[in-house]
């Protein structure tokens, strides 16, 4: 009989928010059984779902004692303690959560709701407008990068002290950046963003999704 | 000469995301100055501003050594450092944090953004589809939290181990939730919200905004 798993991970394949908690378990070679649910079937929003994440998204984390935690930034936390990719130093932890929290407020919203309506053909109709709206708020949102990254080698990276590798901001960040022409971004004028995800996946073994 | 303050805050005392900030530094007793900038001034736009945010959003903690800090829960989560509001246990750090994405994801866009479109009339016109689908959304967000602060004292309680004392998920989450009827939310469906917001505001000195 095989050991039950320390972590199980429920997530569609297709999700950025999915493939960061995947990407840090490959990352810092923790292992895990990942069930995969389709969140276009409707089983997000089923009883049974809700009572591992009342708020009825993916990923969730369940730990082996059965306990759960859900919101996929939570989850990089949390699997990132102990590990290099949650940085000793305060002002640097700070900085880590500082870009997670423009992830999921500036970014994400734009760019990986984007990807989410190119899927989906008949949305391309419907919820153009919005689109059209996305397209400069996520546009902004990779301005704000760019800035960041043609000074610093990473997202969480500061000088005082001086703290240089990657950490769960850059593995948050990269989930939907890496693919953000699925979404019409394109990033051919984000010269340091490009740089920045082409050293993550040469040095660091940050795999795309799918 | 008065010394120079450790913390300047950069806020608009009108906005939540900036009243998050106030209260962990009024409920840790540490000393601050407040420099207020008028967030429909298009001050947040200006160069001078972006040098202190990329992002062009309040609010903004700069440091004495002149370090700047944005996202309003990345400055709660490094003022909460070494008080009672960050929690010392690792799982209940986790689930502060999942409540803190949570509120700045499902919480914040729709309840705070109904408050700003209700405060001013002229956009209660010309977005009222968004607001009506913010109600929806936001109604959603407040029910997730009902469900839990039926069953827990606060949000970022854990039963292994038993922690049970507020939190900065209880601050940012108490942020736009006792002015949510400003934005069309009435609380009078939510029991659980209720007794929790006066909870905080009797036992733990939480002031309301304004």
């Amino acid at each position: 009989m095989n050991p039950l798993p320390p972590l199980t991970i429920f997530g569609d394949h297709r999700s950025g928010n999915c493939h960061k908690v995947r990407l840090i378990c490959e990352l810092t070679e923790q292992p895990y059984q990942w069930v995969e649910i389709d969140v276009l079937s409707g089983a997000t929003r089923r009883e049974d779902f809700l009572a591992l994440n009342p708020n009825g998204r993916l990923p969730v984390l369940q730990r082996r004692d059965g306990t759960t935690l859900w919101e996929s930034n939570a989850i990089l936390f949390e699997l990132a303690q102990n590990t290099p990719y949650w940085p000793a130093n305060e002002r640097a932890q700070s900085a880590a959560l500082q870009w997670m929290f423009f992830e999921q407020y500036s970014h994400e919203p734009a760019i990986a709701v984007n990807r989410f309506i190119q899927s989906i053909g008949m949305q391309m109709k419907e919820r153009s407008a919005e689109y059209q709206a996305n397209l400069k708020k996520g546009a902004t949102a990779l301005q704000v990068m760019e800035r960041h990254l043609l000074a610093h080698a990473y997202l969480g990276e500061t000088e005082m002290p001086p703290v240089e590798r990657p950490s769960i901001a850059d593995i948050a960040l990269y989930a939907y950046t890496h693919v953000a022409h699925e979404g019409g971004f394109d990033l051919d004028a984000f010269p340091g963003i490009r740089f920045w995800l082409s050293r993550l996946e040469f040095e660091h073994g940050f795999e795309r999704m799918g």
